[in-house]
């Protein structure tokens, strides 16, 4: 029956038909207790340290699966990253999802599945949610938002803004896969089974790393914009300027060789599971082995340096292999709509 | 010229247009130090009580100005009143926009004005944020999510499931006011004039009940599925009874006259700015009064009264004028998509 197999509007109704999408779908999905209570906030623990981090994200990737995960591992695992990056303990998540008319049912299934998954991985819960049914042509299928809460331990206060010149800037792992993963799959190019989506929750990632360095300034995910935006963030807010040295930089020869094609930059490319790290320069090495131990971050590598800011003001420049510079800007207008 | 008047998929880029959305509309708007920071999370402070409360909900409601009030109003409000029918205090609001290219900017800039005067009347603030932008014809010009977090008082335990035989029923205000005014503007029907949309923060409303009448077991805001689908709720996690007295139960002559002739019950239409409560028999008189002093609440009334559930099950019961007695039930399907 097609009632059955596809979203329809009354499933967004606050009616009996929401009531079973809730039961058979969601509930099924995200065993939390704070969701089965069934009131409109979820209720839990959060140990009390004054301080809490919130994040949100909404996912809009198209298409929904691409090689090494889809939306329900990304929308997941991006809001999980935003969280920690600010040193919190990331512990609940709410979902809010947008779904077309007509959406079938087991794909939504599947999608749930996958955020289940990775909230397990991530060690957080799903505790609260929404879902609106907007008509055909209203929506690309089904977009997600997540935002993330968890507390602050006391003593933590990592910030863009905390960069200091001597610091050294690590990176967990090899750039661009994510965006290239995606836009292979979207536009059908013959690389697409050579890259996956690097889509994973580094929240165990971030505490190994603080465990290591405790005077860590900051840690960003690079997505939307990729390390581009990340570092010129950093230095504008710090007042700083960063050297990158591009023969460190880890990215894939397959990624390289689709960003040559493709005219795009790879520093430029959006990533879903590396952290960018800024820390004092004693703790560096401390700070990659501990990168390096985890299961996420076993490219890792130190790939520049933080210094005081040219009279010409904060920049971030990359020092190719030949000893020449060139200034590293954030991306002007768009490359790679919905990748995220 | 057109780039300036119009959202681009450019402003979602990560680059340098979204970093000028950001700066120029959204910490305009929206003037927390936790968004100035400019990291991907928003750290705050929260009174540490050991628990919090999660809520989100996305709004879709078209058109996104209506009689009484906008999206934006609707996505503060919404939220708050979610998290504070926990009990906790709402403090803070993450907010996740998804906006199709070619949204005018000036309309961005009003949501978000509405949004933030919102904010501001219900003490909460915006602390996080996000923005996608989608391709023409990829959502019904803009979708916001928001989800609220607050900390639960110590001692508060407020749930559905806590009705007991003997309490009262009480709700807020009118109902049907909120879907009926978006219906007719939708619509474009005679009575548009007459109704207005009641969409309004109500976290003030419920501590002021909260402070009459300690033992409230529950409150809840009837939004998509109206008094019908909250009520119904309440029995199926109690275990028990409601019976309603038809004739106390507020409703505008304006909406009850839309209401026949569209052939809706009142009963099940959505509101924005309600708040229904049960309490125990001997607070409902200091309830009703902490409501009636309330700005949102000069038209609460006690409604219906909490009884054994009968050998047939948990139901709800419609009292009219005259003696007899009906089932409320859950809408079935849907009558008013995209209300919220």
């Amino acid at each position: 029956m097609v009632s059955n197999a596809t979203v329809q509007l009354g499933h967004g109704s606050g009616g009996t038909m929401m009531r079973r999408l809730i039961d058979e779908v969601f509930l099924e999905a995200f065993d939390a207790p704070e969701l089965h209570a069934g009131d409109d906030a979820g209720i839990a623990p959060l140990p009390p340290t004054g301080r809490i981090a919130l994040s949100t994200d909404t996912f809009v990737v198209t298409p929904h699966t691409f090689p090494g995960g889809d939306i329900g591992r990304l929308a997941v695992c991006g809001t999980v990253n935003d969280v920690a990056t600010s040193g919190a303990r990331v512990r609940y998540l709410s979902c809010g999802f947008v779904i077309e008319e007509g959406f079938p049912l087991d794909d939504l299934r599947r999608i749930c599945a996958s955020m289940a998954a990775a909230a397990r991985e991530a060690h957080v819960a799903i505790i609260t949610g929404d879902t609106k049914v907007v008509e055909r042509g209203g929506a690309d299928g089904i977009y997600i938002n997540t935002a993330g809460v968890g507390e602050v331990p006391e003593g933590v206060t990592l910030s863009g803004a905390a960069c200091r010149p001597g610091d050294a800037v690590l990176v967990s792992g090899t750039l661009g896969d994510h965006g290239i993963a995606v836009m292979s799959v979207r536009e059908g190019l013959a690389f697409s089974t050579d890259i996956e989506s690097d889509a994973a929750p580094l929240n165990g990632l971030i505490a190994d790393v603080l465990a290591a360095a405790p005077h860590t300034r900051c840690f960003r995910d690079p997505t939307r914009g990729g390390l581009a935006s990340t570092l010129n963030e950093f230095v504008t807010a710090s007042g700083v300027e960063i050297e990158l040295d591009e023969a460190a930089i880890p990215v894939r020869p397959a990624v390289r060789a689709a960003c040559d094609m493709l005219g795009y930059d790879p520093l430029q490319v959006a990533n879903e599971g590396k952290m960018v790290a800024v820390v004092p320069a004693d703790e560096a090495e401390p700070a990659l082995a501990a990168m390096r131990a985890n299961r996420y971050g076993a490219d890792a590598a130190i790939i520049g340096t933080v210094r005081e800011a040219a009279p010409t003001g904060p920049a971030v420049l990359v020092r190719t292999p030949w000893g020449s510079s060139r200034i590293l800007d954030m991306l002007v207008g768009e490359q790679l709509p919905r990748i995220c």
